[in-house]
């Protein structure tokens, strides 16, 4: 039997998963991960301990690979083009990943025409100051890189809090941009090949606490012309990146019309939901596409699909000893992600198929909950059905 | 994190698949594996090499985990039983293993009630042509133990084959019964727990050839009552055998009724099609019963759900290498078990969902036959929708 090998930098809960999904297709997923403890190690095929962050190690890893992706976008970009120049198939390449710098990411997309927020790069105070006096207090600060779920953004009042960041984040670069007012925040989860073949899930409401992307309604609650325009904006962006693999898009819909957030080339916490509620999921495609095979149906499975995170909370304890008294909540089905508890970590999610979006998100709070880790957002556009 | 440990003795596909479902549930799943090229090695958090047919092997195994099911029911029962006096948690235990045993099976069930075939036991020519003097030919004859897949089935149409038999089956026991008039083959797949909760799969119609179940669909195209009755006696048999885990039931249904035909403690071929087409997979709900969890819910997730075998089969190649090609044709959810080409060998799995039963299974016997791996079934009841 000649099947390929994947090697995924990383061993996180997206690699845990996407080395799940690789079991049915017959394909042996082979993580890169700092410790053995790390999620993904007890789900691939095989792990080998190695810093994500040394070239050698990178090397090493990738000697005995087809293909090498990702568990996350923080890979040094030159290590990447390192790997390329030394003949690896890297998924998604250093081109691409380079549009994980926000900086970069603004500016190309901004040249290209793409609706992106007014922003400016900043590692100053009188740079903030000069970014304010145009659009106002309060600014927002993004960290340019190192930034994921919500840590890495801060909202700026004044000056005084400016001085703050900037003295705790030392000379980092940061993007700056006007605290916008929106309707919703949605992101389109595509997956594309080397040859350009894309598959677009449906659009997904994304909700959020703290800055986290706490839960997740698919489809969103848009008018079908929103979604339309949603995903042939994405699917222009990832020819434009040459994306492939698994490539999320962030988009805030404002009363001017959508606008892009952020980008993610890998497997997203908006898209954890198709697991159980598309015909194939993510991690199955994201796996197909690096493999430069034929994409799966993006389809949903039911009228709508709710995700919830499940967020450690010290008070509740550990979701794992909570998990056979939430499976007798039913309505969702289950995935722990075998984290230690920590405040805040995202130690696993759920998903609900439903009738209708609020019987679906219900039933997946009531699951989170169950399991101690429901911290249930207020859709910003109101009602989500 | 406190996670369970559930031991699967035996590395083929049943525990491969167990093992992915256990994922989800942040469980972990070690397997005692003749091999390590066993299907169930790559897909394991842990496999340890050991002939599941030594004690010796089954107590070492045993004792680190929290609970021991099956991959196959050929274990020796007397070692199940000397592993529950060591106090290890078996499940399902040594008294539902008996019921392997054809001969046993057929006598207990047939004793309190429930509707077999007739039957007797044989391992001379007098006591077949006994029975054929009553039965008339054909007879068939099955191995009281050790059949599965189709195999230890024979039809015997006179005295000569049935001498033919024995010679070549010397002194093993065999369990006879008439050729019945079959107007459908179907099976009831369940979880039970410990507690008694059980959970129960639609009814699915299982299509063979050559004596293999080849294709399901789910689900079967009978009449509500007869499901209803199928369930119920299924639910019956699973409590009077003191079932944990999932049990298959397969039955006959005939003009005069449905009749029992075998039953399989483990999850089974005709159960296949829930990972993708029910709520809750048979492998996630075989893990949640044997840990004594709230089982979950059994529901379609389509109209109608059909599965194709991928068998071996030596002209058209390996299935792996059709892979890319086959996923082109879409419809079809795919599963490869790692396992080495060779003829008619059960390779993998397709599964579809569908608007009807003859979509369903015109999609999944499109894709079966793109991985090479086709053998279709004519329904002898005739068409399937």
């Amino acid at each position: 039997m000649s099947s390929p090998v994947v090697g995924i930098v990383g061993g996180g809960q997206l690699a845990r998963m996407t080395a799940q999904a690789a079991v049915s297709l017959g394909v042996e997923v082979r993580v890169l991960a700092r410790d053995p403890r790390d999620p993904a190690c007890s789900a691939a095929a095989r792990f080998e301990i190695g810093d994500p962050d040394d070239l050698a190690a990178l090397l090493r890893f990738s000697a005995g690979c087809d293909v090498v992706t990702f568990d996350h976008e923080q890979v040094d970009p030159g290590h990447v083009a390192a790997l390329e120049a030394s003949g690896h198939q890297v998924r998604p390449g250093s081109a691409t990943l380079r549009f994980s710098d926000k900086a970069h990411q603004r500016g190309a997309l901004g040249a290209l025409g793409f609706p992106v927020p007014a922003f400016a790069l900043a590692t100053t105070l009188a740079e903030i100051e000069a970014f304010a006096s145009v659009h106002g207090w309060p600014v927002v600060a993004k960290l340019a890189v190192g930034g994921y779920d919500g840590r890495g953004v801060f909202v700026l009042d004044g000056p005084a809090s400016a001085a703050l960041l900037l003295g705790e984040q030392a000379a980092r670069r940061l993007v700056l941009e006007p605290l916008l007012d929106i309707d919703r925040e949605v992101a389109v989860v595509l997956a594309r090949r080397p040859t350009g073949e894309t598959a677009v899930y449906p659009l997904v409401e994304t909700l959020q606490a703290d800055g986290i992307c706490v839960e997740t309604i698919a489809p969103a609650a848009v008018e079908p012309r929103v979604a339309a325009e949603a995903a042939e904006l994405a699917s222009s962006i990832a020819e434009l990146i040459g994306a492939t693999g698994i490539l999320a898009i962030e988009l805030f819909v404002t009363s001017a019309g959508l606008v892009v957030n952020e980008l993610a080339p890998r497997p997203h916490n908006s898209g954890h939901w198709t697991i159980d509620g598309a015909a194939t999921s993510q991690f199955e495609n994201h796996l197909r596409a690096v493999l430069d095979w034929p994409l799966g149906d993006t389809g949903l499975l039911a009228p709508a699909v709710a995700m919830a995170n499940v967020l450690g909370d010290l008070d509740n304890g550990d979701p794992a000893d909570r998990l056979p008294s939430a499976l007798g909540v039913g309505g969702a089905s289950i995935h722990l992600y075998g984290k230690a508890l920590q405040r805040g970590r995202k130690l696993g999610h759920v998903t609900s198929r439903g009738a209708d979006r609020q019987t679906a998100l219900d039933q997946a709070r009531a699951s989170a909950s169950a399991l101690g880790g429901a911290r249930a957002a207020t859709p910003i556009g109101g009602p989500v059905s």
